[in-house]
């Protein structure tokens, strides 16, 4: 069943600058500086994309095609008011995780500049129509075609557009193209998201790769995005969808950009089951471990990323609460901070302005103490005992906020728990963004 | 004991452009365009200010002085990081609750440019040197003495220089200075914020008058702001505390600017009692429903006013939540529009995306159903039964986006409850002045 301790390999991030497409054309200063990763190719699992022109003029759909299939998991946006398509991809992963054996094969098909979302009875035609088209195109069951679509709310989505692209996509169909499937479902996002790693489960390599799109419209609730993540292990269906339902609170749902959450978002990890290890079917055995241990590496980046490319941001933020009553409250408060405006706009404006940071905590509803808190920006103590540091000087805090990367720590001192989140600052972009994303 | 529908006259609302003396020159586009209101005067109650260069070199100290008093009332911030001065408050009015009379006379000092928050043992030490102070010089119970302070957290308050001006402010007291106090008590506010009221109690004349200062860190968890409302009517203690936390709920937590709560809000409604109605001892009397009418008027006002001078606002927005299933739902609904970035920023930018509005309706909660969800932009129907309106064009929705006062009304169609928010829009002059505070 493998050694204890393998090494997990997790592929660098990377951004291909000055082909993004999006409407946005400059690439966030907070993307990862060497370019789309190399990701490693996952066995049983092939990509295209195509033109279908429903808002953008490059590429706007991508088709995952993965035979055979050992599990599929899935997360979905809690929104009272969720699309068409997220509605039909829960009923159908529903239906999968009923059946004792998972389905042969299963397509993705994704579409970007129109969320159909909002859409009424004419939303759930088109996801029937995209669906249909698909499985006749494809030779599978309509039941294990998985659609989304993200974009603008509450315009009719021409789905003929994408049905008339699924022989071009059937065509082209390579392990070769995630990259390319990365892009074509970008709407505001300034770089295509990427991330992969391996592992090793008894003795056999097993491989993730997966990709990912948002930038605004993000919040804590799954909410956030698209997420696709592929790999080759072999694994029990509902093994699969217990970590993914896990591993999303620290992940995904630990990244924050706005505080507003989508009528869209999907998170799907796919298991081809070509990898030969011996197939994961206790969450606790040591391959289950390793495997977890891949796969939140890519869970994590890639929500990472999405911050990275929060609309208009110029810092990442990293939110580290400690000493919380609880782990609700520790969370609470990472939350609280993380989607404050008034924090945000202050370090937009490099301004060491801790005592928003407190104004959050007290905001957060949390078990809190003001004179047990402490605050640190990176190694710096600004704040204790209920004032700030006897050591501390504002040029030390106007300093630090000169970075790119910032990382706040709020320790609590009235327990043992503690949270992270992941942020940006709130720019003058994200307003210009957001004031004019339609016209 | 008075008729029934006796007349409540609503005192206009203004503002006196060019005096403000506040950070941010330009008054606010959605101030009242009348100038400050000439308000009731309130017999037993004398207004002064001074200039104690705390931070600003305007006026920075208000003290008011009410003798006799019939009634305290109060309500605070829920912060877990309330400032020294809200928790003194909140310890001296309990006291006078418990008592069977009410103090002789009280005084309340403002200053402004410094909140005195998360000061540690040094602000506490603060509050009492300038509560001891106080009484001392103007001759009066220390327990009689409240304090409030509001502007920059963190940094110790010089409280001399409050106490150096104390002889200053007992010499200038007079009946006719509270547009003085209004202006004295602004930090980032673009105009001083005021609104009276009269109403007739078993055949007395009675007088309401108020003033407020906020206009960023504002959201609805008595949150947002402070705010001193003096009437000469006479109520018993317990009667005046039970209208003004009611009220509040429909008032002052009902407004948010950007969802962020301070350390340091406070309202407190005073009343002399030398109107020579009979005193109001029960709140379902005849006088005790004229009165509340009268009370209210100029909560709402007050608290609308801090929406208008919303930091960086450029609309005045009002959501109207309908056909909710609870009146929590209601408010859930209406708060989570209220604060969402992404419908503030389209407002902003004029752009009638209602799609955002379902999506911040989707992400709130509350029960809701996609499908017997509507919204209407002012009298305009843009969305119904799941998708956008058959009647609706998008250039209606352009055109009533350039008004400077909004109307979001949404029916959820679920029920029967309704709540109303109130905000303003969320535009690149919110970020300057945030990202820019302390410099």
């Amino acid at each position: 069943m493998g050694t204890t301790h393998e090494k997990n390999n997790h592929i660098g991030l990377t951004q291909a600058k000055g082909k993004t497409g999006a409407k946005t054309s400059a690439v966030s200063p907070l993307a990862p500086p060497e370019g789309f990763p190399k990701l490693p190719l996952i066995k049983g699992v092939q990509f295209a994309s195509a033109t279908a022109g429903i808002k953008y003029s490059r590429t706007d759909v991508m088709l995952a095609h993965v035979k055979p299939v050992s599990a599929v998991a899935g997360v979905f946006t809690q929104s009272s008011t969720r699309s068409a398509a997220v509605i039909d991809c829960e009923t159908k992963l529903n239906r999968i995780a009923e059946l004792s054996d998972p389905p042969e094969e299963i397509v993705i098909l994704v579409n970007s500049g129109n969320a159909n979302a909002f859409t009424g009875q004419q939303g759930d035609l088109a996801v029937q129509e995209i669906s249909r088209c698909a499985a006749h195109h494809l030779g599978l069951a309509l039941n294990h075609v998985f659609t989304a679509s993200t974009g603008v709310i509450g315009e009719p989505l021409a789905y003929d557009k994408i049905n008339q692209v699924l022989g071009e996509l059937k065509d082209n169909l390579s392990e070769q193209s995630l990259e390319d499937s990365a892009r074509a479902i970008m709407t505001t996002d300034t770089f295509p998201k990427g991330a992969g790693s391996n592992v090793n489960c008894s003795g056999s390599p097993v491989n993730i790769s997966g990709i990912a799109k948002g930038s605004g419209m993000i919040a804590p609730d799954m909410a956030t995005m698209l997420a696709y993540i592929f790999t080759d292990v072999r694994i029990k269906q509902s093994v699969l969808q217990g970590m993914v339902s896990k591993l999303t609170e620290k992940t995904f749902n630990s990244v924050t950009v706005d505080g507003d959450t989508s009528t869209s978002d999907t998170l799907m990890v796919v298991a081809s089951g070509l990898a030969e290890n011996i197939e994961i079917v206790s969450e606790n055995s040591q391959d289950a471990l390793e495997f977890k241990k891949g796969l939140e590496l890519v869970m994590m980046s890639l929500a990472q990323q999405i911050a990275r490319d929060g609309e208009g941001a110029t810092k990442f933020i990293e939110i580290q609460v400690s000493g919380a009553a609880t782990y609700k409250d520790a969370r609470k408060v990472a939350r609280s901070i993380a989607n404050s405006p008034l924090v945000k706009t202050a370090i937009s404006g490099e301004d060491p302005n801790w005592g928003r940071v407190v104004m959050a905590v007290g905001k957060s509803g949390a078990k809190a103490d003001r004179d047990l808190l402490s605050i640190r920006f990176g190694d710096i103590l600004v704040a204790e005992k209920g004032k700030v540091s006897g050591g501390y000087q504002e040029v030390f805090g106007q300093e630090y906020m000169k970075k790119q990367e910032i990382v706040i720590a709020v320790d609590l001192g009235v327990g043992k728990n503690s949270a992270c989140f992941w942020t940006c600052d709130f720019s003058h972009g994200y307003v210009t963004i957001n004031a004019d994303y339609r016209s």
